[in-house]
């Protein structure tokens, strides 16, 4: 008994950083697949807030062969995200609201039946429903022709299927879930970006981070871009639901925003003929660079906040799309190293970033779902905390012209 | 056993229009996939022509994974339609003759192996095999560049695997099967366009009916075309067959069919250098709006027709292509809601149709297949009553200029 | 016994050319796909180098489905080939060496994520990586604009799933095994060139060979163009390694590969900022039209030969492209019936080879793998042999410009 009791202490000593279970679902290197998969706390004898993971592939029109994991936990989040689309976030949802939003396309595209050339390089749009699409990272923004080829919509990550997938849970409370995915965007000639995504959820807990890390793995030096492109729709987006950011200055994307840009902050309710307006967000943050941005509903009960660090993720777009529910009634807050013109002008206003030959950059982002009004309130205490008497320079004319 | 007798009459009586028996085959909504699959009307005790309807999911080359259903008649008609491709049909054979061509293109391409946009938008050449495609519903006609994008032949509808697939067989005879499909071409900010396609057969018989149902599920208005591309080869195209349509005018699509004119309702045998001729027609109907086209063999003792609706399909299109065998001697009776011709001429000449928000429209086909004198004459018949003492216009100057 | 004994003499005598097993793997056309798959020498009872042929389907990536043969001999070649990619050759290892090389791109992508088209039609360099690249047959070449459509990159061929898949072994000694695919370029009105590939491998040996043969299934003549695009890495390819080829005739493809022409036939290691440089080579033959290249290592004792017959493949390009190993440090020996020009310039020289309706034509290369001095200077003795007393016309001006 005496021993046993050693061995065990001993053990949650050494290992308690690493000590985890892993499972590959899919590996294209030594031809693993798992296919539908399930694993459950009960399974692992862990306690704490119940939960399950799950691989299921789908079926049925351009979501054929198309796989999603689904992260359960029975007092916290209901996580899925696609392997086939760059372990994109489909939805997350619990604490009776949701991230996430209500697109005309339903299904989990496989991107076997995406042309993203089409419709002029926005062929992006016939996938588009996720809670977070990764736009890059060998480019992002509006689709543009430039050096003598088409640069597609938001770019090709979220489109990839991943070649690798692992999941992992932490031998001891609180459980920790870890769901990795590499990205490769391997091109001979052109580039060999690899990203090697991990999303970590405990169990029961409003909140989950992505922790991503892009590599250049080619002998040159490559540019790279990224927009983590957040959506969130109902129950958080109403008339009257509020954007919230500490910044140095904000302008708007083009022509049709700056009407907008008066109430720019404030959101309307479904509204027809809206369509969309786009603010470029010089986001501040803490001496840390850290900072926060969040999307909170009239009441101040329920909103979603993405953490990220300025120094990774240096400007803030916010999409506003209060068009009418059935188009697609979303905001999306999109931390990332560009605003969303295209590459060419990224490049003239020196967005564009560039990984030199074996190096590696992370992203770490923690998204919140806010159920109450003190989340919310401590949201907007840590936001006015980073603005402190700064003010904003709200500017009426857009950076560039597309 | 009075009992049973009249408890049995009752439920005929009640459920004639409705009782039947209903499989999903495929469903994204809920992941549904019978992959191969079968039922028959012995294991359902139905009496009558003895009928199977099967599921097969094709394997090899470009078909990989590309599903066919095909219903068996006994002595009715084996009719193939393949979910994967929008319900097109791919032939239809029974009473020593069939609808459908023998092209060049084998197999039943998986649109993930075909690129629309390649060819500067011919890519859907790489896949046309079929007795009929939907050509529509976002766009259809020859590819044109315009609105900065590139339309491509004949839309997508026909390259779309379908998102849910039911078979329906009627509870009483005659066992009528019904087949449905549901194609969605949903592009966020783009389309919401979905068409509840639904195929109906009783066995025995040598006919069936399309009953194709276009929503648009946008909030805003939509344009939609659409034209069914009905496409006939041997044993009925032959040399001396003719083509039949009760119409007001008709004009060559272009100058090089405006050589044909005077021949146009005649075929010719399989033809080196022929390539192809196109005919634009303004059909008769009668006083419900009922029409019907068609092609019979020379002898008048082999056909198909196609009765349509002239409200619904308001054009007709005649594609003669009586080129040599291998390169696929066929001839297309295309009722459509347009010509041919790239969209952007089919709008300026207000064929294009718009639906508003939620509205929905239907297509009723019916083909049949002739296989005696008699049901040649019918349709003569029919045809030349619709017709009456009303001459045709024949115009020798094509409508537009592509 | 007498009578087994010469019975089986006279088996051996009827069927020594044609006497075999042979197995489908897919089949189109009946629906056939045996997936997962494998045989072996010892099932097959069959005497001499051990040997085994295994079908497997990976997963993962982009490479979700596609299909690698991988034919294992005890003391001689491991040869993978991808159905899924047109039969092209992924790797051939054994004897200490191999035929292949590193490319960035590491999955067997599957076409169905590959968009020839992106990239300005450089989308093929998404998924090359191979040993040997069916580069045609509807037509190879850099891409170019023109007919109204884009020629991308080195064809389509190669990111053509196969039709047809049958492996045959020989039912005696020395046991041949043939593995065969049907590569379908099938268009509606464009084209139906139909390519049946055959590669023959005796185990145990230290070479194999290709006999493909590509018939024109259309009525009408076509243009066709091929390029064996032959890759070679590590550890033939080296500081000091050399190509070797017997020839009328060199000249640098362009005004790069200019700088490059003096020490043109001997290769640098791995060099930064190297990129690529390509020589177009007219090649001599023996008598019988048959000649050789190769690439050998700066000891003489290792590398790799190709025969060919210059009246099936009249050109021969070697592409240098000795960059640092991540960039994919490798060199292309590339026998063809076209340079690597765009269609547009290798019909303008009159490179571009027709075949008439029904008509077939055959390429026959073997692939030597030399592991020792011996086989080397054999292989260097056979070039001097054909190269005789004729002088290289070493030209230094590109006979086009892109």
């Amino acid at each position: 008994m005496k021993k046993t009791f050693v061995l065990s202490a001993l053990a949650v000593l050494i290992s308690a950083p690493v000590m985890a279970k892993t499972w590959v679902l899919t590996d294209a290197e030594s031809g693993t697949d798992k296919g539908n998969w399930q694993i459950s706390s009960q399974e692992l004898k862990a306690s704490g807030d119940a939960f399950s993971i799950e691989q299921k592939v789908l079926h049925g029109g351009r979501q054929e062969g198309s796989k999603v994991i689904t992260i359960r936990s029975k007092s916290g989040l209901t996580i899925a995200l696609s392997p086939t689309r760059g372990m994109n976030l489909l939805k997350v949802e619990g604490f009776g609201s949701r991230m996430g939003w209500d697109s005309p396309v339903k299904e989990v595209v496989n991107p076997a039946f995406i042309n993203l050339e089409s419709r002029n390089g926005l062929g992006w749009l016939e996938g588009f429903n996720e809670m977070m699409v990764r736009c890059g990272y060998e480019w992002t923004g509006h689709p543009v022709r430039a050096d003598g080829q088409l640069y597609t919509l938001h770019g090709k990550a979220g489109n990839t299927p991943v070649s690798r997938v692992e999941v992992e849970v932490a031998d001891a409370a609180p459980y920790e879930i870890r769901v990795r995915g590499l990205i490769k965007e391997s091109t001979f000639k052109k580039a060999d970006l690899q990203t090697l995504t991990e999303l970590r959820y405990v169990p029961g807990s409003n909140s989950f981070s992505l922790h991503d890390v892009l590599t250049n793995h080619a002998d040159y030096p490559h540019d790279y871009q990224i927009i983590y492109h957040s959506n969130f729709g109902t129950p958080i987006l109403e008339d009257g639901a509020r954007f919230l950011a500490p910044m140095a200055g904000v302008s708007p994307f083009n022509d049709y925003a700056k009407g907008g840009l008066k109430a720019w902050q404030t959101y309307a309710g479904p509204t027809k003929d809206f369509d969309e307006m786009v603010f470029n967000i010089q986001p501040l943050s803490d001496s840390n660079h850290q900072t926060l941005a969040a999307v909170v509903n009239k009441a101040g009960d329920k909103g979603a906040s993405i953490a990220f660090n300025t120094e990774q993720l240096p400007v803030l777009t916010m999409w506003k799309n209060t068009d009418t529910l059935k188009q697609g009634y979303v905001t999306g807050i999109e931390p990332g190293t560009s605003y969303a013109y295209p590459v060419t002008i990224e490049r003239q206003q020196k967005r564009v970033k560039q990984l030199q030959p074996g190096a590696s950059t992370q992203f770490d982002l923690t998204y919140t779902l806010l159920h109450d009004h003190a989340q919310v309130a401590e949201v907007e205490k840590k936001i006015a905390a980073i603005q402190g008497d700064k003010k904003i320079d709200v500017s009426d004319t857009p950076i560039a012209k597309e």
